[in-house]
């Protein structure tokens, strides 16, 4: 990294540099006095250098570095010498430079927050002030190891015989799925443009044209109501293979998974299990279950209904867990775990719990209810030993199940069982093609409208669409969605009767998707896919729950830039070509 | 790329593969008879394959092929045979497959044009299929080539230590420069977010975050009246360097274009000249000389000028170019020159030539005004020698050197000496800071804002603005400019300074730049950088004048997606959701 303006960076230099001249440019981290020395600490995107000034035999360097501050650029000459107090955290330790020369670059204010690991500034601020919280070291590596990520992605991809192929920004706004945002068009007045939600379309188009393996990391877009961890524009690696079967496509993505590990993490990905939606649902509670530790649902219906206990016999389920362990809860800990699932978040009535004891003797919130002799099946069910705890929650299923799924990931987190470096990976398979919204009482593509039906299901389509399954696949790390998609309808019969059930007439969906249904006219290739999200697969590799924190100028959850301040007004003339009402004043 | 539906692609086999059995994939490109045999030539991604059916012995299938057509997609299953008359123009030439089983994986409708290199299609309709016409090899491979670009360019890059950093697609509106497109906020009304015409602040805003090296090869939109090649969204390989001079930023990008042309083109670049923009100007009339041939201006003012012709006598400048081994030109031929340039494109008002004949004599259309010692005399200025054509045109000094300059791409391209596959780089230098318009009596940045008079002019930027050069740089191939870029203002009165010059108010400076003149106080590094055109690059490379070739979906100039339709209306729901007005009916 030697430029004119530096022989060195401040990452570079060691022992083996001793009593050589150098030239360093960077940031003031720290200036510390000790005696008769004054030490710099200068900071560069590769690392740390101190230089050193000696009041004594340096008196003018001195002075002149007195009105620096923290942050100022400056660049120094000098050479380089062995420390007296090595530093054996930096690879920089061993040395430092004797100054002979500085002059600097620019000043600086002093920063609204400072520019440590462990910064005392708020979320606001280091958001409108980016480009001093992207100084600091943790920051910086998200985004250092984002670049590392994509280029691998980008070479594995290349080396299997995937094309990059870029799609277009302004499409058509196409209302199924999410909000678009949308661009007015200037030369035709009340004509808009939309941002891609996706590029499915023109991946699928370019299957029909033959590129056989296409895919693109590529910013995407939704205007929806942002959740603490959605961002309005992210990232997708989107990819899609033509001739192929479900099959083909979890293997190939299992090897750019394994790939990925082993390039960025080091670490060897031996196997990747799967398990089907409906055993994840039965079993977690979810789609996307957290696998690093087992505590698996068990179905307790038959054991704890049928006796005095209305809230269970009323309930569509009666499901538990097993806590390892824990039957020496003290009554506070049982109370916190209650109150847990009592959280609106969560939104249960209540828990039941039967402690396990050493003893052999059962003790639950339900004792009136039950003898020891149903506990015990109970706990034979759940194959619950003497010192566990069992945890059991009730009522509509999927509602159950949800709340129970909360539970669990809590009691992951108490028992230390989610372990930050330990990674379980997963292939969620055979999802429902269609799910029904009671609100406005039709189907919705559970994945999207171009998804096939399992073929064994195409006959009932029409006659039982909750019934149908599809070959959709989510691929979930550590509990987390991190991809998903499906082989795809490539017939425009079936892709017609896809849209009916879904409720559009056939003039909506030629209008909207004409283009790809008459694309499937001229021979389309059968055909799937699969999408990652790109700032989510960062964060989950580097055991964060933020995708924020992988986005180099990320938007707050009012959509807004906080350091641009945008959106903002634009001026009259703007709008006045775009056809649009002036600002009012 | 063998899949569940495939064992080999249509590309790879040979005579190796001799004996067995294979199933392959793909579209129908051609069906014939001949005698007993049909043969199809069935066609994917990686080639073409040979299909053979003998009528005798496989009288059923035969039977099943008869309604095929072309564009249909099929799997075969059959043995490799060798072929009996062998095609040594595609790899699989030596072999054919003796089908046993066929299978129609989606039937085609006869396409809209033929999908052969020379289609038979017109533009429009191209544009409408254009799923169809990316079928057609030359487009095909358009995309692999730019594909591989990416990935060349991406790896070098990597590898010099430069980090790709994702920058935001939502910014803010910037008048300066060219027309924005917007994206009105749902969140609030009125106010709009623009898509960057460059990620040009970010890129800087990321130097003073201390990335150091930071590339991005990134959608750029623009919402400008279209020229024949140009796209309003097009993607730039945006590049910015900290701690650097302009011959470090030359000396990188000189390393990224050998690599290119060494591993996309295996062309070993050895020499990139520079030229100052007052020499290119001077010489070539230009500042993106095609500089494959010399055919350089030659300043005639002090030979011609003074004499009985007056044309010559008003004009600024008097010009011309020698036309080696022209001179016998037919007077048809003189014509068709000077109409070339009358033409409203060129606009001149006439051509002066003199033909230096091989007797030593001169003839010229300017006989009656000058003596034979006055051409002499141009023949020597101009290093004509027996033979040889000299073309003068006259004029105001920059509209003659553009005039010329047309006209010397005329004879270039007459001659012969702008052959495709030769490539002359040139680093045109020393750009001016400011160009001044007459129309709204201001100066404006010639390249923008961000960009620092060179030091030594520094004093006066505003006593003598036109007379301030930066160290502002383009890189020209063949006459085309496919990259430009400067050492930037990183200093906040000095950006004050610069604002102040191009007529911002200092509130309006503020309103839309602050972020970044804010970052400048908080210890920005001296950085430049360098963006290129990645389509241009790629058509430059492939000896392509049209970008669209190596655009997968472009637009038209009318900027609309004619197989999309966008844009189009949008439902009156998202329309009030913006706080728009509803569609008139």
């Amino acid at each position: 990294m030697k430029t004119s303006l530096r022989t060195h960076t401040c990452g570079e230099l060691n022992a083996q540099h001793i009593n050589e001249k150098v030239t360093l440019c960077g940031w003031i981290q720290k200036i510390r006095k000790l005696g008769g020395m004054t030490f710099i600490d200068l900071r560069d995107r590769y690392g740390i250098t101190q230089l050193a000034f000696n009041n004594d035999t340096d008196p003018d360097l001195c002075k002149q570095i007195e009105r620096f501050g923290r942050e100022w650029v400056i660049t120094v000459s000098g050479t380089v010498t062995e420390r007296y107090s090595k530093n054996k955290n930096i690879p920089t330790g061993d040395i430092e430079i004797l100054v002979s020369e500085i002059e600097v670059l620019n000043e600086s204010l002093v920063p609204p927050f400072t520019i440590e690991d462990d910064s005392d500034g708020g979320d606001e601020l280091r958001m409108k002030y980016r480009y001093l919280d992207l100084r600091r070291n943790v920051v910086k590596n998200n985004l250092l190891f984002r670049h590392q990520l994509g280029i691998a992605i980008r070479n594995y991809m290349n080396h299997i015989g995937f094309v990059e192929i870029e799609t277009p920004f302004l499409v058509n706004s196409t209302p199924e799925g999410a909000r678009d945002f949308v661009v007015p068009s200037r030369l035709n007045h009340g004509e808009f443009y939309a941002l891609p939600q996706s590029p499915q379309t023109f991946k699928q188009l370019l299957m029909a044209a033959g590129f056989d393996r296409y895919f693109q990391i590529v910013k995407c877009f939704r205007d929806e109501d942002l959740r603490s961890d959605r961002q309005p524009e992210f990232t997708q690696i989107d990819c899609e293979m033509s001739f192929i079967s479900q099959e083909d496509i979890l293997n190939t993505f299992e090897g750019l998974i394994k790939y990925i590990f082993q390039t960025t993490k080091n670490i060897e990905i031996t196997d990747i299990e799967r398990i089907t939606y409906a055993d994840a649902m039965k079993f977690y509670g979810s789609d996307k279950p957290d696998a690093r530790f087992d505590m698996r649902f068990v179905e307790l219906n038959n054991v704890l209904q049928h006796k005095e206990f209305k809230v269970f016999n009323d309930a569509e389920l009666v499901v538990g867990i097993v806590a390892k362990g824990c039957a020496d809860y003290s009554r506070k800990q049982l109370d916190e775990l209650t109150n847990f699932v009592k959280r609106p978040q969560v939104g249960a009535t209540g828990l039941v719990y039967v402690q396990c004891q050493a003893d052999g003797h059962f003790k639950s919130s339900v004792d009136k209810f039950y003898e020891q002799a149903d506990l015990q099946v109970v706990a034979k069910q759940c194959d619950a030993k003497e010192g566990d705890l069992i945890l059991i929650m009730a009522g509509k299923k999927e509602k159950a199940q949800k709340q129970l799924c909360e539970l669990r990931l809590e009691m992951g987190n108490r028992l230390g069982l989610r372990k930050a470096g330990e990674y379980k990976i997963l292939w969620v398979i055979d999802f429902p093609l269609l799910e029904w919204d009671d609100e406005t009482e039709r189907f919705y593509a559970k994945h999207h409208p171009f998804t096939a039906p399992k073929p064994e299901h195409e006959a009932i389509l029409e006659s039982d669409p909750a019934a149908v399954n599809a070959n959709a696949y989510d691929l979930v790390i550590n509990g987390t969605e991190i991809g998903g998609g499906s082989i795809r309808i490539h017939n425009k019969e079936l892709q017609k009767r896809m849209f009916k059930v879904l409720g559009f007439s056939d003039e909506e969906a030629q209008k909207q998707f004409g283009f790809l249904m008459n694309a499937f006219q001229y021979g389309a290739p059968p055909h799937g896919g699969i999408a990652f999200g790109f700032d989510r697969m960062c964060s989950v590799l580097c055991n964060s729950d933020s995708i924020r924190d992988f986005i180099a100028f990320p938007k707050n959850n009012a959509a807004r830039d906080m350091m641009l301040n945008a959106p903002t007004r634009i001026s009259d003339l703007q709008l006045k070509e775009l056809g649009l009402p002036l600002n009012e004043n």
